[in-house]
């Protein structure tokens, strides 16, 4: 008696971005495994019944326990229950989704994936700017800041990132923030490119700063806060 | 006397992919401007008051009018009515947002926009795949595979959509793909790429198709129907 897996993307933060179909398996689940940003107002839409697991993952701390998160989903599916797997953001991107489809693969259970509002664009919505701009913008890039470890990834392509022609979202950036905007810099991206670091997005302590790749460089170097931050440039940021 | 404008984000088509948030949009609007592509099952939640107004851009058209879109909105806005941009996807990835925010900011029109689920999560999250992938996808890039007539734009930053480490979306990619495909090859991207066709992605006649680089830019050379469509490439895609 196999269960079957729904990974709910839950937007980022403010629970009116969930989608209607998020709602609904929200509140016909038996079961939802979820992660500290996606906690809060959004699992009140779960019946009174239905089992809260806190698998409890936060940006800017290491998170060992992958395998074990994976593992909780095969046990909970495997009881016959309708498992909801929530995750912030857009499940697909930067939330280590891989990792448990393989393990639902490998036990044989069905899953499907239920897509959301990444806070990539939550964050230019709230900016009141848009991610690609005719002629300016034709491409847009999603990249982590760090890799499992927490340090900047060694084998980023940083033509791609530096090429004025993109907006650039960094997810989980902050840490290693000042390292990257140097090798940035190395590769010819301007030092006074627009920057704009969104904290919280969407959530009521939501804070949008305008400043420069450099600016803020230097700001991170010494200041970074615990707040899950994104930081957004290109010569959109400034719009 | 002046109204407010909400650019509300439609999601990919599914009536289930709007959030919340546009839902209540949409209902307490006095008008709403829609393209073709937002229309259908979603218009439903507007009242039986609203001004429903379409302003029939299509994927694979060329989109003389958006002056004219911009202008109407204005107009709209300045009767002092509560309109909603209808805009398919998440309103700030290729949607034309930026040119009708600076028509409103001209006429000093204050507006929000509502992000949304965009079509690429919704087709990665419809062949049950993430975006990214530790270690082996660490970048996701949406770009757009035509310029303003239609043509494959000029200036596209070969060596980024190359990467073997990213995952690539191009939207509106099907008669510029051939080309574009030839010019990657040339950049170093592997002919047997795996990539995937998305056609109607979240609508009930949705279609994916799983392929190579190759074997697609052969079949786009000699049949293009006028389906709205992506094409995913990179490792994932075959994931």
């Amino acid at each position: 008696m196999s269960g079957f897996v729904s990974f709910v993307s839950s937007g980022p933060g403010d629970p009116e971005l969930l989608t209607v179909k998020a709602v609904n398996r929200l509140q016909k689940a038996d079961a939802i495994l979820f992660d500290d940003l996606s906690a809060g107002p959004i699992l009140e839409h779960a019946g009174p019944e239905t089992d809260l697991v806190g698998v409890g993952k936060r940006a800017g701390r290491p998170s060992p326990k992958q395998d074990h998160v994976s593992q909780l989903l095969v046990d909970y599916a495997q009881t016959g229950a309708n498992v909801v797997r929530l995750k912030s953001g857009d499940s697909g991107i930067f939330g280590r989704l891989e990792e448990e489809i393989t393990a639902l693969r490998a036990a044989s259970i069905a899953y499907e994936i239920i897509p959301g509002v990444t806070s990539a664009c939550a964050a230019a919505a709230a900016a009141g700017i848009p991610l690609t701009r005719r002629l300016v913008a034709r491409r847009v890039q999603f990249v982590t800041g760090h890799d499992v470890a927490g340090a900047l990834p060694g084998d980023l392509n940083l033509q791609s990132l530096a090429d004025p022609g993109a907006t650039t979202v960094l997810f989980m950036p902050k840490r290693t923030f000042p390292e990257l905007a140097d090798k940035l810099f190395a590769t010819g991206l301007r030092r006074d490119c627009p920057a704009l670091l969104a904290e919280n997005v969407s959530h009521p302590d939501q804070t949008l700063e305008r400043t420069t790749m450099e600016a803020l460089a230097q700001k991170l170097a010494t200041e970074i806060t615990s707040a899950p931050g994104l930081i957004l440039f290109g010569e959109l940021a400034e719009a």
